[in-house]
Formats: C-alpha cells, structure tokens, sequence
C-alpha cells in the first residue's frame, strides 16, 4: 500500500499530471524547527540537470497543510504537497492503447481495469518521489544531533553510468547513442549506532530494501560486498573485530551483522535502469488491433535517471533510520 | 518484529538451542487440505547435504498445534513447531565474551543488553528457516490451481558457488581450501497473474526483497538484468510486448514492470555470503580484556550455506506471491 | 497513529485553526464513480443547527487532490481536504495556560510538550470529523450495491438529548438551562452478510468500537441488549434461530455473535457526553500561577455535540464494513 | 486477525479441544524476570469457582517455548502454551448442524464453510483468555516499576451479576432459576503518566475497547460516566483541575481527556451477557431438515462467565498500556 514505517510513518498521494502530489508524516516528534526554507536543499539536488534532465520544469515548491505550527513540528501528521504546474498530458493520449516498453502503463492498466490516470505514469511517475524527498528531509532532522546523542550521517552518489565509472563519460555515452542510459548509486552512512533492526522480518536490508524498491526504475541492491560476497571464501569475507566497541579491519559486510548495524559506516549501492522513456524509436502493440506498430515517446524525460536518485536514496535511508531509531 | 504480511499473515519464534523454533501462519484460507505428509518433501529439500553440511542432525518433524482440524485448515491461525533434539550448547559457551566474525553474537548483546540466548545464535539462527519452509508450503497451497483459476510454479536453484558455475566444481573448492563459500540462488517464478504487487511501498520487489533479507546470509538482491541493466541503453534494456495478453520479446526487467507483475516469468536471483562459521582459524577481540585472540569455532556448520537456500527461497516467494494474491 | 484499517486504509491530518484538514482514503477500488458533489448530502447533514449549533460557517468544500480521474477513482490513494476559512484563533490564546475542562488542551500540552497546535483545539478537534464523513461517502459506495450482490443500508439518529427521548424537549431543556447537554446515538445496519470480522482480535465490535472512540466526546459503546444484558438470564438473551439463514426470534445480540456479524440487523448505540465548551462559566487552574480562576469560554460551540454525530458514525461504520467487505 | 499491538504485539492460537492454546508475545524488552511461577497467581485468579463455574478442570500450567532464557527476557518473541488435557469433544457433536443459540456455531461454519473446529466453540472459546491472562502477567511487569519511574497498578472487580451489585446473591439467583446470568466488571488504574494514547485513530478509549470486544461475551464498555454522560450538563459533566499536575476535583471523565490519559484514576466498566450455555434447554433450527427443535446442552460451562472476567480485564488493560508506554 501507500504507507511504510512503524512509527515514522509515511503515507504517499497523488499523480504526474493530477492536481498535485503529496505526503503525510506521520510519528514525527513534537519541537522539530521545520519551515519551507528547510526543504529547498534536497529538492534542488533532485533537479534534471541541464544536460541530461526533463525539460519539465516544476517550481516544487513545498505547501505544509498541517502538523507544523510558530515553525515547529506538532507532534500532529505533517502534509506536505506540491502542485503540478507544468503538465501536458496530451503528450500521454494513446498510451493506454500502445503501452510504451519498460514503463508501468500496461500492468497498470490490468490491474485498475483501464480506470487508472494514465497521464504521466500517474501515481506510478518518478515524480513522487519528490514527496519522499520532502519526506526525508524531515528524517534527517531525526537522526542528526537528536537528544539520544545520535548525529547519522547519509550520503549517496552515482559511482556509474552506462557501465563508466566516470560519470560525464557515461552521460555523453548516452547523448552520442540518443539513448537513455543506467547507472549505480551508492549510499553511505556514518555514525550510525548499533542495533538498529529488528528481528526477525525487520533487518535492516529487508526495511531498505523494501522502501529502495518502491523508487520506479530500482532493479537490484547490494549490501557491503554484495553479489561479489558469493565468490568469496569465508575466512576473507568475514570482518574482523579489533576493538571492544565493534570496529571490524575490514567491513565486507557494508555495517550490517545479522540484519543489525553494527556500528561500522552502512554501505549499499543499487542499480538504476536506463529510463524506459528513450528518444529510440520503438515497437509496442497495439492493442485494440494487435498490431505491432512503431513508438516514438514524445513526453518530457531525463535521458539518465540515475543521476536524480542519490537524494532520493539518502531520503529513504533517513526515513528508514529514523523509524528505526524511534523505535530503539 | 518477527511478522510479516498483510492478509497472508506469518509469525515466527524460537531459538536454536532453545525447547523449539516455530511458526503462526495466520489468514489462511480454511479447506485447505494439510496434513504432516505435505511439509516432508520441502523439509528434506532444507536438509543439510552430506558433503559439505553441518552434522547436527535434527529430524524437523512438524507438530501442528492449532489450525487443522480433520486433515483440512479451518480458517484459525497453524500453528507449527519443530523440537530442537540435537542441541550441543556447550560449544557456545564464550562467544558472547568471543564474539564470531560475521555472526550477530557483538550486535545482539549489545541490542539485548547481554540477555539474548548465545546459543547457536539463539533466534538469529539459520534454524529458522525451517519454520519459513513450512509456511512456504502453505503458501505454495494456496498460489497453486486455486479457485481463481490461478496455478503459479516457484522454482530455486544454486547457480554458482564460490565464483565457479559448476557447484560441485565451487564445493570441491572450498573443501580443498578448508574454508566456507558463498554463492548465488536463482528463482524463476512461472503462471503469474499481471498486476500482482501494490504501489507505492509494496511493489513486489519491495515485499519480496523484504522476506528475502531476513533469511540469514543474504547480501544482494537483483531482479531480472538487474545490476547489468544499470550498464545498459534503454533501447537495449526495454522489453517490447509482442501480444496483447502482455508477453515481452525479451525479458530484461524479470517480468516485473512499475513495481507490478507483468505476467512473463518472474527472475531475481540473491547473493549467499559464504558461511561465516569457517573451519579456518580466525582472530577475534576478547571484549573483558580487550585482547585480540585466536578463536577456533567448534560448533557445526555448513561449509556452503547456500545450498540449503533455495527451498527457502522458494518459501518466501510463495509466501509473498500468497499474500498479494488473498489482496487481489 | 492517525491510521485506520487494513485494506481499505485512512489517514487523517489537519487542525481546526490550521490551514486545512483533510483524509487519504487508500485501498479504495478503480472504477468507482465518484464526484464532489456525491459528498454534499452527507456533508449537509453533519451541519450545525440554527438552534443549537456553533455559529462558526464553513462552506466544508471538499477539494480532491488525487486518485479521480475522468469522476472515477483510479485504485490510486484518493486526497481530499476542506480548507478552513472562518477561524478566530484570538478566541483560543491562554487555554495552554488556563487548560479548558472537559478538553484536551491540558493532556495535548503535556504530550507534545507546548509544541502543539492548541487554537480551537487544533488536531483533537471535531472539525476532523469532516474527513470522517467525506471517506463514509465513498465507504457507503463500497458496501451498497456491489458487486459482490452486497447491498448494505447503515442509519443513525439521535435518541435522546440531555435525559430526554424527546430530542426537542433535550434541547430546550439546555437552552433554559444555558448549558451544554449530551445525548445517545443510535445506529442500525441492515443487508449485512453472515461472517463479517475476523476472530481473534478483529471482532465487529472490536473494530467499530475502535473507530467510534476516536470520534470525540464519545464516552460509551454498547451493542444490542448491550449493559441490560447484564442484568438477564441466558435464557432470556439468547437469541433463537428461526430459520436456516439465521435469521434469529430477538435479536438482543445486535446482529453479532462471537464477534461476526450474524445476517440480522446490526444494533449498537454510543454515548455523547455534553459538549465541554459550556456557556456557563467555569472554574480552571492557572498553569503558571498555580491559582485557580474562572474561565469564560468564548470561541464557538454547539449547545449539543450529538446532534452532529448520527452522520458520522454511518460514516466510520460504513468505513468498517467496506474493510471487512475488501477482506472477505 | 489474530495479532494485536504496535510494539508490544501479541499473537493468539489454539483451539478449545485442540492439541494447545497459546500466544506469542513479540516486542517484549530484553531483561525482564521470568519463570513460570510468575504466571500461577492471575492463571489461578481466572479458574472457575466452584460453586458457579465449570467442571472442566485444567492444569494450565504454561509451557514456555521461546523468548526466555536463564530465567530472563531476551528480546525475542517469547511462545506460551497450554496443553488441553480435560477435553470431551463427543458433547459437541452435532452442532454445526444444530446450532447453539448466542453461540458462534452458525457464524463460524457460514465464514469457515463447515471446515471450522467446531469442538468447544474451537477457536473461539474463552478458553483462549487463558493466553491473553498470560500475556498479562508479561505486560503488567513492564507498566509497573518501570526504569521510566512509572508504576502502574491494575485492577478489577465484578460489581453486579444478575442486576444485584452483591455478587453472591446474584449468583444464587442464577442457581435458584437454574440459568446462567450476567453482569458488569469494572476496571480502575491507578499511578497512570499523563498523555497515554496516540491521536486520532488511537485513542486510550479505541486501544481499550478493541481488545475488550475480542473477549468473548462482552456487550458494552464505558469510560468514566460512561452512559450516564449522556444525560447531564456540560457544567456538571466537566472535571475541574484542582492542581498544576492535572488533578481535578471530580473524575467524571474516567481518567481519559482528548483519548488521552490525563494522570487521574482511570475507570472504566464493561457489561458481560449471561453465559450462552444455560441448563436451561432451548429451541434452535435443524440446518439440514430446517425445523425447530429442542436443545439441551451438555458440555461444561459456567453458570455466571462475568466471574471469571476481571483477570482478564486486567490482563488486556496491561497490554494496551504496556503497548503506549513502550511507544512514549
């Protein structure tokens, strides 16, 4: 469903092309300082970038509704939305006919037996993901300096693109195939206490996880050593503890003991598929006539969609972190 | 919590050398035809092979102490436990004084303030997963020629360990080496309905990766292309539908598309760290003296745990897939 | 938390003096037709009165930001808030300090330590029970003539004010008397199927009751021969089966045995305590001063509270039954 | 279902002539003493009196299956069950086809489809209160004598059976008719922090009576006034503080402002129906020939069930404040 969290408790709304999107924040304690400004950070790092961006051009500007009041937070829900300015859903008419490979417009359309807005990808579009972002800039708040003594702190980049470590090298890759490409970001996360995670079904790979792969485009996700962890043998792998308070000599295991943190810096990475939106022509079917016809997708996209990920990722973690710091 | 899912609800318990492990399977459907007989062909598919698995030998007999009534569910919560007979605590005796490299003995004392059961690593055991697997072939019941019309096949299996694609090749290996090994665990899934999974936060990447980190020793997750799709163009990666039923010419994004079942077959394949418990001799810090010492592991293990994964893997998919389809 | 139910879910957020309030209604299935103005009679209906009513207008315009499309839902989150327009917040300074009786500005200050939102009584206010009426219209839609062959009728009044069984009589009694008065609803559902709820914990009452609690200055749930049954003999409550659909003699049991619904008219009433914001004035402590002194309460109130309830509670009933209804 | 709580959750099996009853207790701190003599003095509180209860005669001695260790917590979910031993399930024959009147034989084989343990009202006998008295005894170690410096006492009493508030002489009344009867309990907590409750969904009043209405037999709950509020003034109704710390001069409210705890006693009274099974025979409908007929019930049962009760009560009341404390 749209809602995740135990206690920091997320609910997420809206479409592409509808009046707006939004989210409520729910568990979040009371006396937090949070006003618009606070936002304007994460939300400008999750901007297209010029040269490999969406044309789209959205103000995203923040519009609290509730649970923050003199500039604090309540104790309340918080609502947050941002309005959809800039929409041409005309760009979108025929999809629900000639579904465009890779995107959610066919499943979708099963699944909610054509009612579904299809606009944009609807409520399936990368656009939300600016509400998680909002989301998670309150998260951070939580697990930064907070009166338990905690000061987390997340950061994520893109390590590659189309298979180049050099990240331009990769983009302009992409610009010279006309193509849209994949790409690698990896997130990181320091002085972060042990224990978080519970047992059994709550480790902290499996809350990660959960909340990384409702991202649009996520195909994989490694944690430490990852799908390389496989080839290894155990004397190798394992880390080595050389103090009382847990540091380990080496930290394979990307910070996570038994699906706990083990106090060591919290490394994972996920994969990002090219955007499905590529400026090749493609071949759908058709429908109604069943039909194998050519598609070209006008629409408005980021050619490498990775490189709007990282912020998203560290608001995920942070949400992640801070329900489970909640809980502790 | 030790919980997972929504209307196909599970709650797990035990310890490894405790009375016994055990599993609730909640929000079964009643009429299901259950009897002891259906949980041995799993249960034998978990057990440890006698090459390269631990010899602790348990007989894992299920005892069903609530839920069935004339050989048949009745719609009230199974209730199943699994005795624990060959219990040796005493190789246990130090590691919380001792904690083993890679196991969870550091993070539970210290989430656990020193109280948690040590023994076989109590409730962090692999011994748990017996209790995944007879719930799995509860699920496996309910996913399989269901009154929906709907027959879903899972299937599991080791596709490489240490590094070689021979498994046997990666065992003799790790023999040779006297050392544990990890590997890779594939899982096709075949019948899937279209539009199975709920967005936002429950795409079936989400709920499957979930389960998936709770079973111990997993690092990575990848769907379809997965961590190759990041090095890909999208008009490469794209799956292009060929029918109107919703079949793709390739099947890159491992027959999930926005987070939902596409219908095609479904494929992801997890990454198993080699058995932390090597036979090799390895160093450790001793946390009264803070001295590094060298710690030998009696205890007895599995040289390569993944081969006892994919029943388990297996279990969860049909856990998960039985959950979505009870929503559906 | 500010959530309710399983699959068909609800979020509530906003207070009374804040910029809006609002609900999500989650879990909702495509295709139902819905527009705005569907929502006008029930709106209309939870209305304050001339005679007893708070002056305090609001048009109560529902704004719907996501999950309609072309005046169906779509199976996407559906947003609704109502903007607050007419707030004299000035009414409400100095009741952090001088803790009004009977409400919540007293426990509300102490949980959120200062930080909340006390202007006319900010998140406990009744002016929430808005959104409760807006998902009750869209409930009603679910539970009424589905397809399921389910047609269910949910209808609530007030029957008795101030002592009186006569409502006028109950009003005119706190008019004379210029006192707030409360008074007993009752609600009755007829069309329901056999098997509603969900043992053990997931009674009917159970989650009526749950959802009636929340609902302010409710003080009393009792269903069919509720507290009278008390004082009966077995043989007397029993209700006797007269036919092979259940249908039962009496129905003292309110249309529920062992906590489903039982195909016969579901019965219960709810207690409504008098409004606390009285007219009469009051004595109250200084918080600061620790002096105790009296308090005229401004602001604008409704002589009597119940009289606003009868739509309300068809509301959250409605909400219950279109969840159990989506799991059964 | 059969899960109740947010951090302190429990989970309920087990059959009335099954194998066991029992609970898993999940989210329970690491750390608390436990040993199965703790569980003799509120098990034995709940055993019938000789003079209006059951000859069933039980051991109920719990069996603890996991979570404990060297007589302590450890953090992981902690199993109890109770062997069923006393069981004569040929009493129960034939009541799926001849229904018990305020039973839930007919409820439970039209939601089950004649696949339910009918044997002793299976599932949903009272019998299973027996693991929620357990799961009591857990909860009131964590409310009372906290590390929060919070001690919070419990307790309950039948105040009227058969409509006589002295106990024995409704009791003999209930034996002189030869019926069963029922009657009120009533709960008050005292030494209670200010601010127990989560707005709005989860007030104090909603956790409380969902968990009420899951024993079964229970027809009605009150707060504080309760019924009587319905029919008095705002200004008689309203508690006025008498201190800084919340105190008011009365108590009318039974302890609850705005759903949350408001440091005053806590009060509340529930209304038990007269046991289903009286000695008096009765008529009920053949399921298979459709005609009325006469019905003796055999089994063993309790003359008066509301005796039994208070333990309970105290019980369900300790889960739910254990569950806020833990949350706070």
């Amino acid at each position: 469903m749209n809602s995740f969290g135990r206690l920091f408790r997320i609910h997420i709304f809206g479409e592409s092309h509808g009046p707006a999107v939004g989210i409520i924040i729910d568990g979040c304690p009371a006396g937090i300082p949070l006003s618009v400004d606070d936002f304007q950070y994460d939300i400008q790092r999750r901007k297209p970038t010029k040269k490999a961006g969406t044309p789209r051009t959205e103000s995203d500007t923040p519009v609290i509704q509730s649970g923050v009041f003199n500039n604090h937070t309540t104790g309340a829900p918080i609502t947050i939305f941002f309005v959809n300015h800039d929409i041409k859903s005309n760009d979108y008419n025929g999809f629900q006919q000639q579904p465009r490979p890779g995107h959610a417009d066919f499943v979708a359309s099963k699944k909610f037996n054509g009612f579904e807005d299809y606009r944009g990808g609807g409520h399936f579009s990368g656009r939300l993901t600016l509400c998680l972002v909002a989301a998670g800039v309150i998260a951070k708040k939580i697990i930064q300096k907070n009166d338990k003594g905690i000061n987390i702190h997340v950061q994520s980049k893109v390590i590659s693109v189309g298979g180049c470590t050099n990240v331009e090298e990769g983009i302009q890759k992409a610009i010279d195939a006309n193509d849209s490409v994949g790409g690698i970001v990896e997130c990181k996360v320091n002085g972060i206490p042990v224990g978080l995670g519970e047992p059994f079904f709550d480790s902290v790979e499996s809350a990660l996880s959960h909340i990384v792969f409702s991202i649009p485009a996520i195909k994989g996700i490694e944690f430490g050593k990852g799908f390389a962890a496989a080839s290894m043998f155990g004397s190798e792998h394992n880390d080595v503890f050389i103090d009382v308070q847990g540091t380990t000599k080496t930290n394979h295991s990307g910070g996570i003991s038994g699906g706990l943190t083990n106090g060591n810096e919290m490394v994972f990475r996920i994969s990002v598929k090219p955007t499905s939106s590529t400026p090749q022509s493609q071949e759908t079917i058709h429908l109604s006539t069943g039909k194998i016809e050519t598609l070209e997708i006008a629409g408005r996209h980021d050619l490498c969609i990775a490189l709007r990920v990282p912020v998203v990722l560290e608001a995920v973690t942070a949400i992640v972190l801070a329900d489970f710091i909640l809980m502790s």
